[in-house]
């Protein structure tokens, strides 16, 4: 490697070594094992929408690997936030703490339940909340008035947090559990893209009261579209299940639904997918952390920017392998992303900033966020498992 | 037949002869076409989620065949109906008007737009919107407020109207269309059971601004679970494909979303299914069409009741065989559930009435709705396309 070589062009190299010369993509499924069996078994039941075996078998098979006493699958991470965030009693106006790094779908769900987002910064290391400084934050913004924490500035009741597991490290749910039981916020776990990810031995989305897991196809496992709620509380979960298969009672022919519910319900067809992809989870966690080897061994000696790696607490998915530029490289970010996509790698930067997205810039949040710098030094690299 | 059958064992008796003597579902799909083949290219392709080549081929073939400008699949039914009054500006304490004998999720979709469903009567005939009286009802109802139909009780706008073509029959459009247009109602037809259902020689669902169509397990096709939004309005037609695809600006790798989205779309593994599935359309219309004969033969001896047919102006799908009980019978209409399901065929009363279920009890609606009777006189037979 030369002197005159740029942060870009060194970045691009260290991908070649691993990638080759071909396109590579951000995240690819890889369907090695049952997929089309279970499909073309779904098919010959004719059993492919409603509750079916498959629903069931997934469901099983993802209690089983969480540790999570009740799963019900749905059908995107974005309709189990929604109905979480019902679960535990959001409504109309009230504030939900959101991370301000997050896909644009966990604030998102918090309007569906004509709430607010209320963000809060996260910290650079792995990009999660960031706790001591929200601890402060709630302690000056906020009082609590009969077990209700109450945002002094808006008079609004702030009901939940939403940690969220960024590119599937875990948040340091310890300190963040202490935090919302000091305010009495209930806790919904965004582990959409965290399966796999443990935090002290627990899987991410089983620590807070309800936790969501996505299977879209960018993620570690795909459904096609599909996502599951996870709860310890069979009240929540029964609930849960009724909410998201349009509240209907049981009757033998009766079409009787006592509360506005949702068809967020996984087509059985989905779910068999879900089923051949869960037989392989343990695989394509191997593979993924193989890649974070390989990538972190080419990345080490670049000045100037680091990878993200687990924390010593936790065990992470590496469901996207990340880049964060040192400060004073932050104005290389456009070009390493022009450069490796250029080349026919696909890489990507983070969200935008949620506290500076269009349509939640009205919304409270921190000062000062750190965030809103950090998005810009983050970059991730293509982490298909098939690549490790 | 002896003179001391029942009501009961004579449509039971009839059912038999053409169901025979095994147990028969209310309805379920078939898949005897390229279902497995393109499922399987789907996965071969890995592109199991996002837009793909099966959701475009699907819209273009529900394109063609409806004759809308524009379709845009997504998640479900539910979903499509949400998004459709979102598209015409229903916002939070609207009042929408939707028929007293629909299925919950008609109501719902108004209730997730924070709006309000008020009920009208429907026609015992086709089960439809009651045309005539909904015209006398607005004019003693509501007044027009600068091209704003409003609520005299209520005082609040009455933004769109929802008919639902019920069990596959069409609405008589026409007569709606002048209704809506005099009182300044936006029209979102809710088609979900009309897929290969005409209005004179229109498509249902391409007759309003927005029509909604799904592919639930249950419908004519099926992609396991799965809608459509079809519109003329190339406007609608790109917000719609925007707002069910999380708002998202093209840009070659930032994530701006520049408003409140929904992750709607239809998994390209789903449209793969119905790609197959539209390929079949006319034979499964053919069968159910003999299906409605055979039974029509059977019934028509029987006293006390008779089968919704066709109108003179309509093409129906005959989605589902409806029989309506005469008022003097209506008292036989469990007795005919529980022998029929006894006997191991699956039929069905109609939805409960909006007006009376739990969570829409208190929203707006017509006094004196024949609607309330005739639900308790409604019952569904087996209609399987492969039972004709």
């Amino acid at each position: 490697m030369t002197k005159e070589c740029t942060l870009a062009e060194k970045i691009l190299t260290g991908m070649r070594s691993i990638l080759g010369d071909d396109s590579v993509n951000l995240h690819e499924p890889s369907f090695l094992g049952n997929e089309s069996r279970y499909v073309e078994e779904c098919l010959r039941s004719t059993n492919v929408a409603s509750e079916g075996q498959f629903v069931s078998q997934f469901e099983s098979m993802l209690a089983e690997y969480t540790g999570a006493q009740h799963v019900i699958a749905v059908s995107s991470g974005t309709a189990a936030l929604h109905v979480a965030l019902l679960l535990v009693g959001v409504s109309r106006d009230d504030e939900v703490l959101v991370p301000d790094l997050s896909f644009i779908a966990t604030a998102n769900s918090v309007a569906y339940c004509s709430a607010i987002p209320h963000f809060v910064d996260v910290e650079e290391e792995h990009c999660g909340i960031r706790v001591p400084k929200l601890q402060e934050y709630l302690e000056s913004c906020s009082t609590q008035e009969d077990g209700v924490c109450v945002n002094r500035q808006t008079g609004r009741r702030i009901k939940a947090i939403i940690p969220m597991h960024a590119f599937g490290h875990p948040v340091d749910m310890d300190s963040l559990l202490e935090v919302a039981e000091k305010f009495s916020l209930d806790v919904v776990e965004d582990a959409a893209e965290a399966l796999g990810s443990f935090y002290k031995g627990r899987h991410a989305g089983t620590l807070g009261h309800v936790g969501v897991l996505s299977f879209n196809g960018n993620k570690i496992i795909t459904t096609g579209g599909g996502g599951a709620l996870l709860t310890d509380d069979p009240e929540l979960a029964a609930n849960a299940r009724h909410i998201t298969r349009t509240a209907k009672l049981p009757h033998r022919w009766e079409y009787i639904h006592d509360q506005v519910g949702y068809n967020y319900r996984l087509p059985n067809l989905n779910a068999a997918i879900g089923v051949a992809q869960m037989e392989k989870l343990p695989l394509f966690l191997d593979r993924k952390r193989s890649l974070f080897a390989a990538y972190a061994k080419v990345i080490a000696p670049i000045q100037g920017v680091k990878l993200i790696c687990e924390s010593q607490d936790c065990r992470s998915n590496y469901w996207l392998q990340t880049l964060i530029l040192d400060q004073d490289f932050q104005h290389e970010r456009d070009s390493i992303l022009s450069t490796t996509n250029d080349a026919g790698f696909v890489t990507r930067p983070a969200w935008q900033s949620l506290s500076r997205s269009k349509p939640f810039r009205a919304s409270p949040s921190m000062k000062d966020m750190q965030s809103v710098d950090l998005v810009n030094r983050l970059i991730n690299l293509p982490s298909s498992s098939f690549l490790g």
